[in-house]
């Protein structure tokens, strides 16, 4: 242990990443070098500077990294229409690489030579953290204090805390909630507590983002959203950066009611866990982004993006961010939206989120051709003949050579 | 044409496969089967007897297929969680196997040697209707009026009409909707009319299965849904046949504003086109076995099958229902469902399907193992690090033999 | 037939295509324009110019696209390590989409509004030169004379010569080759004949551009190819051109008995053809690609590429060069080649490509780490035990739940 | 260490083994039970009982499982055409998931509580005997001593002999290969030595089961193997057992120089390794399995089985034999197989395997409409031209709305 100089630890300011900053100190003699991020979490990141300070930190770095954020990891992937096992929007693990890439950059910048986080042994955070220091700092050193000291409980965290003259706010803690919850502009997370059995509801006073759909608003909300290439650049005609978009979708989406979700889904490390997210925004892009992509994406291409989807999405999720397979499908997604401008009308009604229109300069859509009406010779109905045939030979052969394509 | 003795026809008993009727013994000089299905489209089957005998019709077959369609289509279906193009639930293509088999089986019976439908040559129907009599009767003979014949509107479809003594039924005919509609238990589906511009909103007084959420009852409905090897048995407590299960769905889904989707998408034939649907019932279901699933399927088994699904989905939907691929992928989806079992809780509230809960005899869910809490040594957290480290190998190799995974 | 003007004919100088340059004169009453060439399928180009002349063409378009075809399709493809079906290296099926590609400049060129080949109806040819004129020149016409035509039969053909007096070659046409033949730098194919029954071994005079194995020399050939961004780009360390390249491979595989095959394959308009071909540099070529990138791949990122080859071959095979799909799966693959640099050496002897060395300073291989010998720390082999633990657990799980693994 | 009070180990007889036995009873003071397969490695097993005596062992478990390995694990997997990264025809892959099987199957009769094997903690064998030891007994304890021991020279582990009165075979072991090698009736494996540097071509006299090209007979040797249902039945006319027909194409196959390979692997614990494999059988296996379903697999089923493949091959490379999704996909392969019946009729030559023909009772090839003759009407070829049209619809459309396919 003695090896360790000098750690960037991924600072929250709270109760458990202080504790860690003294177990460092003592446990491994190092210099803790404290990186805290503005992802949109929606709370102050600036008083861990003093928490910091108080603990003996001298470098320590405090960053707005919500423009980042969206633009670079949030928006590429929603251009992929990505959910992981059906339902989930990703809105934890598409922030561990942004802060594992700072870590290891301010490690490169302070000299560090390991880096430290406070996620647990048996989640998925672990892995994002850790896969994306390894691939960006192959030499780096990783410390881990929940999978090594034995402060394994509340209590022995407190305990700690009196032992090592870290100060704890009591009034804070004492109404902490009772789930373990992550934040940051794409979502909000709670597990723990009563969600551990996955037949209880969740309570109402758990969800902090969004109103309940029944305490929403009587009146549908319409908003239009304005694509380009994939991503959007303006809501009802004005434009926005990417984090002021989420964060726009986020109070609109939130206001009514939209974005919770309740599930139990496969971490990596080979469990089952319950979790329920609010992810208000991202909710609403996801269903505007099939829209708009829905008139301007050819269809093998809208059919191949779909099949890569659940194993792009297991990539992220799993931690591999950083890793040439992502980049490689990256690549075939961000090709495709090139064409993929364009308006979408979406309506926001007590949790739902429906699209009522989309148009677009670059439209595939081609009424003239798809119109029940005379359609002025566009389309050869007789082609489907053929067409059809072909199609059937090879089952056509098969049946007219003895296999029987009902009962076999 | 002269070679055409006897057509089994795909009759509605509406004014355009009347007049199917009568053409096929004009121009074929054919005898014409009809073959009337109730596949719960909600509308009388049997009057379409005195229609067909009216037409001069001798052989008519008319028969309630609800269970069949369900318990051997529907459901098989959506043990794969199927979704074409991240949205449509596939109620049109899903019926049409069923018929096509149908049709072949009476075309065998009744020494027919063609088979005819009322589909247009732009559309997908054409093609899984053809598909699957193509595949079942691979020396079938079939006609498609509609790619054949010159009525192509309205007018001339009534001229035909008074020219041939077809009896109209003109106050039915006037209050026709302007929209192309198909329905069975799984769905009713709009085209057309307005539709045709996607930027259109669709009228409220279009949708006939749901009310508008907005008009939806101010308090939940929760229901409790028991599955078996992936399908639903019973429905708060009490066992339902196949269709039975789908009725109840559909009247409390569309009792609560469930399941309305505005879309567009992609046809076999190469056009994409504007479609609304109502699919209260399915919507509820997909929900559900996505929850149950969540529980009772290992990780990789529901990996697998989310990969292949959009596969499984486009087989589908392009009508391939009885093609060998379709099969082997329903032997691998119902092999999975062997221990899909259990019950989820949902909540239905003005047009949102919400999960509350889940359990199951045959969860893989670990309490034990997931908690927050103390496990008692039933997972060691430091086998994470190896897991870690050893997933990280090859991009630490990568990065330390000089690769920038950052910027390359 | 009276509205198209003029016509560009994909031109051999053959028989057949002679036949279509009169008759789509005579049929159409159009002016024919043709196209001739050189993709390196052995035979001299030139003069199809005096025959064309001969027949009235006054605008005759005769060009060498060997280094076109091997640079921008064939080298694209093999870097993919296409190989549709587990066996056919697509030799035909990659020249197609460059003929349409110029046929339709050529057309906008010279203000035709048709283009015209001499594929028959029954193969892959005619869909791949349509579907690629088609999405290059979206209103061109199309006329396949074979689709029209009654000429369906060598005798029919020659009285077709003698009334129309086109001038026959007869000494070649005397000892024209049963087989129905296709060459390109790539490969020369062999269908019809005797090749019509399955069962039946090729004759050994019908291959062309290789000896048998047996006639083979006796001594082994090694040749030390070098890739750049998976690329060949030097052989035995002299750079080559990309035509070159494959012309050299040709020779000295073919010179070894290289590169044969005899397969069943799938057409895509729905029947089962038996086909034989010679493709010497093309089948050191994947061999020696797979070499090359084993060293310099990420293992994620090659098992990508081979999951998506088998779609990107049947996307090729079908015609759809010029699709989105490929195009984006282009993107893909050509972002993967990056650091396929170096050198791979392989042995040819009697039919057999093996490949005994490989190496690049690109070299993901890292012998310190993989070695049996001592390593020095470099991997920790008790990381191994947590990566299986957790690895495992989603089974052990499972299987401590009550489910029978091995039964089951 | 002192919880473990039985243990059961797969044992060769060799020195490795042979010093497990004694470090387990020393270290762990546990009963040894060892367990030595005969799975074709062509070395007499029976030896192993004495020198398990000489040790102490009392439970000693030496079993013939060739039948089963062939029949059970190689056959079912050679359905799919598996091939790992394109070359490799995982010969020790498919035999670990058994030896844990009965490794745990005896550690249940026996009373055991823990297993152990002789495999590194840098290899794939370690995960795949213990993925399929945890699936099948949760709870069992795994001892790998290699991970755990220090004796990781070839000097400390005959000073380990010495010292603990272990009689070591000198002559056989000064003779020892220089490579690490694994044998079964499927195939022998070379790590390891020279082959450390992948640049360096193995030696000749490194191979054990095959002849080189250049020494095999000038004659060539054809065989013809029927199958039933995807398996080989018979050789030549002459029915066999599985075990048999892979032994008789070892001898065969070997003798003809026929299934060498040499590559650069990615192993699933992160890093390259080179390794040189003689799989004669099976390389004459893959081959005549492809001719087989290429006259009797539908085309879309054999491209689903093609698609899949990559991911059941790495299934069975990393070790889930046992998992749920491998089953999944068995369950479709199997399938797929009911009508591949037939015979292929294989050439073999100094090291090629070419199909020279295939015929089936249930073949799909259909001469009258494949035929370049006269098909009397069997394929109409006007068909083809709205087959083309409607499959050329989206990109026509796309190119008329603007887009440039060439370019864009």
């Amino acid at each position: 242990m003695s090896e360790i100089k000098k750690v960037v630890l991924a600072y929250s300011g709270g109760l458990d990443t202080s504790v860690i900053v003294r177990w460092l100190q003592d446990e491994y003699n190092a210099e803790v070098v404290t990186f805290t991020a503005d992802l949109g979490q929606g709370e102050e990141v600036e008083p861990a500077r003093a928490k910091a300070e108080a603990l003996g930190v001298k470098e320590i770095y405090i960053e707005d990294l919500r423009e980042e954020f969206v633009r670079d990891f949030v928006f590429p992937m929603f251009r992929a229409n990505t959910i992981y096992e059906g339902e989930y929007l990703l809105g934890t693990s598409i922030a561990r690489p942004l802060i594992a890439k700072r870590l290891v950059e301010i490690a490169q910048e302070t000299g560090a030579d390991a880096i430290s986080h406070g996620a647990t042994g048996k989640g998925n955070d672990q892995v994002r953290f850790e896969l994306g220091a390894y691939a960006l700092m192959p030499g780096v050193h990783v410390i881990a204090p929940w999978r090594e000291w034995d402060l394994n409980s509340r209590e022995k965290l407190m305990q700690y805390c009196e032992d090592h003259n870290i100060e704890v706010d009591f009034a804070k803690n004492k109404k902490k909630s009772p789930y373990s919850m992550d934040a940051n502009l794409l979502h909000i997370s709670y597990e723990g507590g009563i969600l551990e059995d996955p037949w209880a509801e969740a309570e109402e006073d758990m969800w902090r983002w969004s109103v309940s759909p029944e305490q929403a608003p009587d009146e549908a909300t319409y908003l239009e959203l304005t694509y380009e290439k994939g991503d959007i650049v303006a809501i009802n005609g004005e434009a926005m950066s990417p984090a002021t978009v989420l964060e726009y979708l986020n109070k609109v989406g939130g206001a009514n009611g939209v974005g919770r979700l309740d599930i139990v889904e496969n971490r990596f490390v080979g469990m089952k866990s319950r979790g329920c997210y609010e992810t208000p925004g991202g909710t609403i892009m996801l269903k505007a982004h099939r829209a708009i992509e829905s008139i301007t994406l050819d269809r093998e291409a809208a059919h191949l993006k779909d099949e890569l989807m659940p194993r792009y999405a297991k990539v992220i999720y799993n931690g591999f961010w950083w890793s040439e397979e992502r980049k490689m499908m990256q690549q075939l997604i961000d090709y495709s939206q090139r064409n993929v401008n364009g308006e979408v009308r979406v309506k926001l009604y007590k949790g739902s989120v429906d699209v009522v229109g989309r148009r677009s300069a670059d439209s595939l859509f081609d009424e003239s051709i798809a119109t029940f009406e005379d359609d002025a010779g566009s389309y050869d109905q007789k082609d489907a003949a053929g067409f059809i045939k072909l199609n059937a030979l090879r089952m056509r052969i098969a049946a007219s050579k003895g296999r029987d394509l009902l009962e076999d």
